[in-house]
């Protein structure tokens, strides 16, 4: 398996199934299996929603949270034999977002970190983009830095799966 | 046929020909035809949106108005050699979610009653959760409850399709 | 080739990269290339977007800027030998909605245009459909008028593709 060939992106919308499938991957690789929480649970709904992520998910995953440093937290915790399960790269842009960072310059540092892997990696996120165009000019923003990432990434990627009531559809790979 | 394999989930955006692809399959089906609206007219414009449905459909079905008591309804028109198609899942969620029904446990009531049909099932419903995050949180719930509800739809369906620009992608069957 | 098979929709969201798709199209055909700008730069978001975009898209076109007239301007650059990229329709329909022009006769009219070229046609178009139903009223007219047109629009063409994360999936053709 090449280098390149390790990543997977999983796009699909709000409760598409998205995670689930993308779980199935990690568990149906036979890999120890690790997980990277994106969300910052700043309110209770965000708070339920990650609890419930949690136990959807069941038992035999390393979990981190890393809402920011997402590059060196893969660096960190790759080897071989692994599979990471980022969820999910738009939360982890709105974060960027939120801290006002570089959201061009950190996608580009993740897409290099993500070549230079040696575990598998799945990377799940929010397709945003296929709704009116936004009267807010942040969320107009985020769908601009949401969208451009998903394209660097799905070039990199070796699969890429759009997702839609559950099921999906191969885009790539 | 098994009773499984008798529903279709036909999904897809807002006029992308959803409804139209669905009559088609009602149509082929050379089957009895029995159209359920779950559109509730409460104003002007979705009194015309009913109207130009029921005009585009043209002769020869047999029109049913529920907007809560779907499963029940399901239960009582059908029957062998018929062709059942619910238009649309969308606004049954809307319905519920207005009379502070339980979403959740309605949606299991309804697959519980799909799987028990002898009727073929289309039925239709708009994707909504491929846009920006709604800044309302009832728009929020109502995402989650109907993606939720596709997710479980299309697990016991022997057919679903994604319509964009009236063309369909199939995604199972 | 046949005059209806000289026509191709490119269906995507924001930030698909469906106008870079569209423009691999027009540059893989080996044509006499020719753009047509639909976007009028009301305010400087957009010029940037129009600045970007023309950046993006290299030398070698022919440039032309029409926000309303474009069947008119179809008719008047064709010619064999020629492929034309639109971008995009949806930006046509805001024009024309601004213009309070009839949505419906223009959109019948563009493609009573497009089925008579001899030139290659390529349409870019946002899918904008597939979120929450928009609280403005106009808003919801606006993806009426754009999901009808793309309806239309695929039906006459000889290929359709839904772009996402900058990977095409063929609907048609």
């Amino acid at each position: 398996m090449t280098v390149q060939g390790s990543s997977i992106l999983v796009l699909g919308g709000a409760r598409s199934g998205k995670s689930r499938f993308a779980e199935g991957l990690a568990t149906g690789s036979g890999l120890d299996r690790h997980y990277v929480a994106t969300g910052r649970a700043y309110d209770d709904e965000m708070r339920e929603r990650i609890a419930k992520h949690r136990a959807d998910r069941g038992e035999g995953w390393t979990t981190h949270e890393e809402p920011v440093e997402l590059a060196d937290l893969l660096r960190r915790i790759d080897g071989p034999g692994r599979v990471v399960l980022v969820d999910c790269l738009t939360l982890w842009v709105t974060n960027l977002m939120m801290a006002e960072d570089d959201v061009a310059m950190r996608s580009a540092e993740l897409v290099e970190a993500v070549t230079g892997l040696s575990s598998r990696l799945v990377l799940v996120s929010n397709e945003v983009g296929l709704g009116i165009v936004p009267e807010n000019r942040m969320a107009r923003e985020f769908r601009d830095h949401a969208g451009r990432l998903h394209q660097l990434v799905a070039q990199h990627a070796a699969e890429v799966y759009f997702i839609a009531a559950g099921l999906p559809l191969k885009m790539k790979g």
